[in-house]
């Protein structure tokens, strides 16, 4: 017995100068004035002055918003807000990782339905649609830019709030890999983390359908073949690799949603400022070892992926799958312990306790109280 | 070295009971007054009743327009814009297999862009945006619900026009897979056989992409295996695995397009009024035999499906996995020679000669002259 999906995915254009449909789209979809929303840092790469230009050339005008922060707060997308209204915008783009596009998210959510990010925070609770959305993606992770997600830090009570609705998938997602050239070592490992933790999580989903479950299977691979030879060599082809590898998962879990380890990691994520691609590494492994008894044959499936080979049995090759994962993950620049990225200790139960809320844990396998979370994190402390 | 691909895909609803969303996204669309294109046939079943019963629920009108042919022609459509535009219409909806859905876009392109169907012939010549579309598929195989394809006949010059536009992929695509229990089984074959063709010519195709790929690989799986046990025990889970299967297949051949099989099969729908799903069983080894020099890797992935196991080389995998799909056509209750379909063998060279300017033939992996197709049909008549 299968229940119904929902499958919903952004007009993509993808591939290397695939930017160059920055203008052309915006002007079909009736743009005038477009609220271009990135980051400081990504002004600095240049990459902004080169899509102007492309705006430009189609006579279209554009406002900036590039004050926006990791875990980007309800605050400064009220800022935005304020923005794109007041000086007459009529379309949202955005280049950037999750934090710019999820900050635009929000400011074509508050632009076009009032009140503040609060009221939207869980499920289908936007009413009126946005206005049109134009991605450029400049790393190959979070996929905003495909996704049904917005992750929002909501500053007074510290959390991140998931705002999920199919009308905060954009119009057009560009994903032009060139992109990526300008990322750092470190950027693109956890982007592409971020992306496995993605395909993983969508892949055990409670709901994962056959439309859903190619994609993410796809996504693990092209991570783990591609994610090391980026790293040596930094060739386009690899970078472009892991940029199919981030698009298939985010159409995974943007339909499939994902689990308890993004659960966890946004609770890290809004109560305790933790970049959240660094958590991956740490909690995917242990979360896929929780889950084992109630989808073996599924984490059976990702282990002949990393392993090459199926072994004697389901149980085995799914166990030796997640220890691959540890070393894949501890081969990488980066930590595999909790305590290196949180300061306290004693924030966990907290960090625990505010896991319970977050929507990613109502598709997660296998159901799971606070306590048991704590004890994953207390074990990879 | 990649190109630039785009990938535009409808937000579908999928599985057992998903018809019950027309009413409220139809709704959401904006809907007062539904042009409801479909055909006799699906008439008798009772399922636009039902259909109705929903869309009354949301306090929705609607024009019926069931006049549709096998084949449709420009002449029918011109009719239904008529309707459209007299009646006040503001979206389609469509329940059917190819042929209502092909001529329920014709429609909309009417009615919003003005002008004859001709005039559109080809890829990208629409302007203007169409009204918002709604379709359900009533059969597993045409994928027109959710292609970039209408496939309309010009009822002078007797030949099928390929028209080819982003525009043309539905709002909405609600497939449930219940419409296919009152299915003939030589509707279940040649809507299957359609979709397989549609697999395998999407992922030899030119604009295959790695977003495409794996959409086409699992069609192709997923066919072969539920196919025969559709036909056998007339069971939901395999007729949804079917519908899996074709959705999966559109989205590949919708964004990757097709090639000289579809070219061929095309020319003889036009000219001579064939049914499309009987000319696959009969054209698709022989064109696969063709393309093989320049794709060997390809079809030898496609022989691994078939046959369960690679062989020793990509070759001899390709050309068994070839034969096996002789074999698995040739199982089925259809005919694998081009004499039972086509009744003046004379009239093949012209056949052939229109299918060189089908837009399919442009992203055939191999090149093809209209001799060389012409010795193809000649091959199997």
């Amino acid at each position: 017995m299968m229940n119904i999906y929902k499958i919903s995915v952004p007009e993509i254009f993808f591939g290397r100068g695939s930017l160059k449909y920055a203008g052309v789209t915006a002007r079909r979809l009736g743009a005038e004035k477009i609220l271009f929303v990135s980051d400081s840092g990504l002004e600095k790469t240049g990459w902004l002055d080169l899509i102007f230009e492309i705006l430009e050339r189609e006579n279209l005008q554009w406002v900036k918003f590039t004050t926006v922060v990791p875990n980007p707060r309800d605050l400064d997308i009220e800022e935005g807000a304020r923005l794109y209204r007041q000086e007459g915008c009529d379309v949202v783009m955005s280049l950037g990782g999750g934090s710019p596009m999820d900050t635009a998210k929000g400011i074509a959510l508050l632009a076009s339905n009032g009140g503040c990010i609060r009221d939207y925070e869980g499920a289908n609770r936007i009413q009126r649609p946005l206005p049109p959305m134009i991605f450029l993606p400049s790393t190959a992770g979070g996929g905003s830019d495909i996704s049904q997600f917005a992750i929002i830090t909501d500053a007074k009570r510290n959390i991140k709030m998931s705002i999920i609705s199919r009308t905060l998938v954009p119009n057009i997602s560009i994903v032009d890999p060139i992109f990526l050239m300008t990322n750092s070592e470190g950027l693109i490992i956890t982007s592409a983390i971020d992306a496995l933790a993605h395909a993983i999580e969508s892949y055990v989903s409670l709901l994962a359908s056959p439309l859903t479950e190619v994609r993410s299977l796809k996504a693990i691979d092209l991570i783990l073949k591609h994610l090391p030879l980026a790293l040596k060599y930094r060739q386009l082809d690899d970078l472009e690799n892991l940029a199919i590898a981030s698009t298939s998962a985010a159409i995974a879990f943007s339909n499939a949603s994902l689990g308890m380890e993004h659960a966890i990691a946004h609770s890290l994520g809004g109560m305790l400022d933790v970049v959240h691609g660094l958590i991956h590494p740490i909690l995917l492994a242990p979360v896929m070892r929780y889950n084992l008894p109630v989808c073996v044959n599924k984490i059976a499936k990702f282990g002949k992926i990393i392993l090459g080979k199926r072994l004697r049995t389901d149980e085995s090759t799914a166990r030796a799958g997640i220890e691959k994962l540890e070393e894949f993950c501890a081969s990488l620049n980066v930590t595999t312990r909790l305590r290196d990225i949180v300061s306290d200790r004693e924030t966990l139960p907290l960090v625990c306790q505010m896991a319970m809320y977050d929507s990613c844990l109502l598709t997660n396998p296998r159901p799971a109280t606070w306590e048991q979370m704590l004890q994953i994190c207390e074990e990879v402390w």
